[in-house]
This record gives C-alpha cells, sequence and structure tokens, in this order.
C-alpha cells in the first residue's frame, strides 16, 4: 500500500482529516510523567493510544527527539504506532533537504531506520534533491510550500513570474512538485493561516495531499482552512493540530483531555468537507 | 571567542582556508575498519587527525551519522575535535530549517547536544525560521543560498526582482542574511561551480563567511573559487572537500593519502589568495 493510499483508507476508516502532531515538549508533560527516562515515548504513546481512531494520521516532529537524544524513544513510538493501530500512516516532520547523495542518507534515517511512512522535505535545493526520496515508492514525500510562520513571506511570497505575469514562489513551488510527481508520491505542507493560499494550491495541484499545520494553537480558522483545502479525493487534506491537543490536559488525565480536544476537532472539520 | 573569530583564528594559524568535509560512507572503508561498531568514528577521527594542522574547520554531515543510528559517535568526533584540536571550529551540516519552537529544538540538538560551533539551516521559512539559532551568540549559522547541484537552479535562480529589476531569489537571500545579520553569526554556503555567482554573493554581503562547497569530487575549479569569493577577513572564505580527502587511499594508509590531497588543496586554494 503507498503512502497515498494508506492515508485514504484511515480518513475514510476513521472518518478523519485531522492528523496528530507529535512535538514532545517535557516542561509541558504532567507531573507523574516527569523525570521518567522514556517520558518522552510514555506521553506521545498515551496521547497515540488515545487518539489513534480519530486521526488519519500522526506526525512527530523529530526536533524534540534529537534535542534530547532520544532518538531511540522516536523508533519505539513509531513501532508502537505501527504494531498497535496498524493502517494510520506516520509522517517524520523532518524538514530534510540536501543533494544526491546525502539525501539517500536522509531517506535511509526517514525511512528504514524510523520507519515512516512519509517524510516533510525542503524543496529550495530543487529536483534532485527530492529525487532520492522517491526512490522508496510506497513512501510519501510531502515538500515545504508555503508556511504560515510570519517569516514564511519573506521567500515564499515572492513574485518570480516574470513580466506581466504574477506567480509568488510558493505557486512555483506547486507547480514543480506537479511536474516531479510523476510516481504519485507527492504532497505539500501549506499553512492554516492564509486560506486564500491553500485555495490556490488547491488550484494548481489537484487531488495532491496538502499537510496544513496552523490548526489549534497556532490559531487558522477550522471553517476557511476545510473550505479552502478540500477535495474529492480522500487523502486530498490532512490537517494538523500538535499543541492544542497534547497540553489540553496537565494531570495523569492528559490523554482523555486529548481525546476530548482530538473529537471536536475532528468533529469541527468534518462539519465543512 | 564567536564562530567568525575562532574561523579567522584557525585559518591564521594554520594558514588554510580548507574546511575538511566529513561524509563518513562505511562501504568506502578500508578493510580493516569494516564491522567495526565504532568505524564510523575510528575512521573520521583519524582523519581529522592527519589533518587538522591544514583545515581551518571541520564540517561533518549529520545525515551519515543519522542513517545509521550513529549520533553517539557523532557527539564523540566533535568532542575529539574540541579536546585533540582545540580552536579548530565544527561545522555541522544539517541543513535544518523550521520556525520558532522547533528551530529552538534543534539549536538544542546542534550547539547544546553536538557541541557545534555553527550549522547550516535552510533560509526557505525566512526571518523567524533564523532567529532561533542566533540565541546562541558565540555560535555561526551557515544559510544555504546558491547550491552547486543541479536543481539548486529551480527556485535558487529565478527572478523575484519585479518589474525592470533582475534580482535571482539567491541575491535575495543574501541580501536578507545581510538584513538578518546585526549580531555577525550569520555566513552563507554558495556552491563552486558557479564561480561568477560567488562573486556576486561576496559583492553583496562584503566579509560574511561564505562556505564553499563542490571542491574536488565535485569539481569545482579552485583558482576560479579563489578569486571570486576571497575578501580581507581571514574568517570570509571557506573551502570544503569532502570525498576527495576521505576516500584518497583504501588501505590502512587512507589518513596519510588524506593528508596529501588536503595538503596539495590547502597549496592550491592558497596560490590565489
Amino acid at each position: 500500500m503507498t503512502f497515498t493510499q494508506s492515508l485514504a483508507a484511515a480518513a475514510q476508516k476513521n472518518d478523519s482529516l485531522l492528523c496528530v502532531g507529535l512535538d514532545p515538549d517535557p516542561a509541558r508533560f504532567p507531573a507523574h510523567l516527569q523525570g521518567r527516562p522514556d517520558a518522552i515515548l510514555q506521553f506521545c504513546a498515551a496521547i497515540v493510544d488515545a487518539t489513534a481512531d480519530l486521526a488519519c494520521a500522526f506526525k512527530p516532529q523529530i526536533a524534540y527527539f534529537a534535542a534530547r537524544r532520544a532518538e531511540d524513544q522516536l523508533e519505539a513510538l513509531i513501532a508502537h504506532i505501527h504494531e498497535r493501530h496498524p493502517g494510520i500512516p506516520v509522517i517524520l516532520d523532518a524538514k530534510r533537504g540536501d543533494i544526491g547523495s546525502t539525501a539517500e542518507q536522509y531517506a535511509v534515517e526517514a525511512f528504514e531506520r524510523f520507519q515512516a511512512d512519509a517524510v516533510t522535505v525542503n524543496p529550495y535545493m530543487g529536483h534532485d534533491s527530492i529525487e532520492p526520496w522517491l526512490a522508496w515508492p510506497d513512501k510519501g514525500v510531502i515538500l515545504l510550500c508555503r508556511t504560515s510562520n510570519p517569516g514564511g513571506s519573506d521567500l515564499q511570497f515572492l513574485d518570480v513570474g516574470g513580466p506581466g505575469i504574477q506567480e509568488r514562489l510558493y505557486e512555483r513551488v506547486a507547480r514543480l512538485a506537479c511536474d516531479w510527481n510523476s510516481s504519485g508520491q507527492i504532497g505539500l505542507v501549506v499553512g492554516a493561516t492564509f486560506p486564500a493560499e491553500i485555495a490556490r494550491v488547491r488550484q494548481i495541484v489537484g487531488d495532491m495531499p496538502l499537510l496544513v499545520p496552523g490548526i489549534g494553537a497556532q490559531g487558522g480558522d477550522i471553517e476557511a482552512t476545510v473550505t479552502a483545502g478540500r477535495a474529492p479525493a480522500a487523502s486530498a487534506l490532512v490537517i494538523n493540530s500538535s499543541r492544542a491537543i497534547l497540553y489540553a490536559g496537565q494531570d495523569e488525565h492528559f490523554a482523555a483531555a486529548a481525546r476530548r480536544v482530538a473529537e471536536e476537532t475532528r468533529i469541527a472539520i468534518n462539519r465543512y468537507r
């Protein structure tokens, strides 16, 4: 099964476009987990188990693990998801980007070591920084296109269209992503704070999966996001929420609190599909 | 001492603009190291010890370590460089790039966990993806500007200048890097296969450090690179060679072979300074 197929299957089975982002910050963990050597794994696995029937994907953010020498916990977490919740794809949020031989090493890291089903990749170095990832035909490669942070416009909003034609850099990335996507493995990251730009990207890329962070703690509006990004394919829209779910509760019932927020978010998204 | 100062001091002490890139590929290691659990560390430390008096910096490429669960060997390698060859800065080639809170985690990974003196960063997400790195005032942040791979032109060579003004995206990145560099911590990656573009970047950024990969195995011409990139500041130009040095020899004398190529490269660079 390819990444796109498993994403579509999970979205249909759980009637959900919600991706639960796993950005584990130990400073925000409930007291009973503080100081445990496997606290990151325990926290994330509890969130996963509480939300797996409400999500179409999980998205661990590797930086939170790498900063704490916790790659082993990331490996164990992804293995846990595959074993306990088979069929829910894992998107490794790593935003890697490098040329040929080095990109191959990063792909080994993401797909073989961590057993991710898809990975986020930075497009700044162009097509031959993307190709090595596509050598794993059942894996997904989700390129940064338009990010929702204030500095996202510094490069992504520049006009690259030439005389008389307006084309923003993020639009060009969307167009190139279509050119590079003969194998159907590519998706795009498009931030939720710019619904008009989600709509523009959707117009360019057809049914290509769009991963939209920025819901919840980052303040993106759900109705506008879903309306702008929806498409017929069940795998076409993945809406990520991380902190609003992870840190919904502060005590030993944190996983139940996370489940409540995940369920509310799933329902809010479905209202506009 | 800041990164720029230690780079200048090492360049002067060793009369060298050469950065030795550490991209350890176990398949290319000499037979006597094959199969050792610490082969990556042993190989890289031998290269480091054989070339430390010829280099102004070392640049480990993290992907080669991460693909093989060898973060511990990367930590040990950088500790080895700091202990045995104090004063030679370590540039962690990681090409990270993410927003605020996640960028902070990546900075902890690079600067605290791995004790790197500088790191390579992708500018696609803009100024607030750079700022968190600058919170470590003695560390360097080297942004991708113009890369030497064929796909480098897909985005970096696009004209973003607006009506009547030609400005390539990589030129804009160079200009933005100057705006973002009030603390003097920023450098740029500019590939060696485009000497005219190195010269153009130099013109934009003044004395800012330029890290130039692509010499040696990647075929960049040393005379053209040095002529285009040189500047009065001793820290302004850092020319990286990885595979041509690392794999100069195939047997147990590999470190001596690496030293010979490093020495030749150092001399070839110095001819045109």
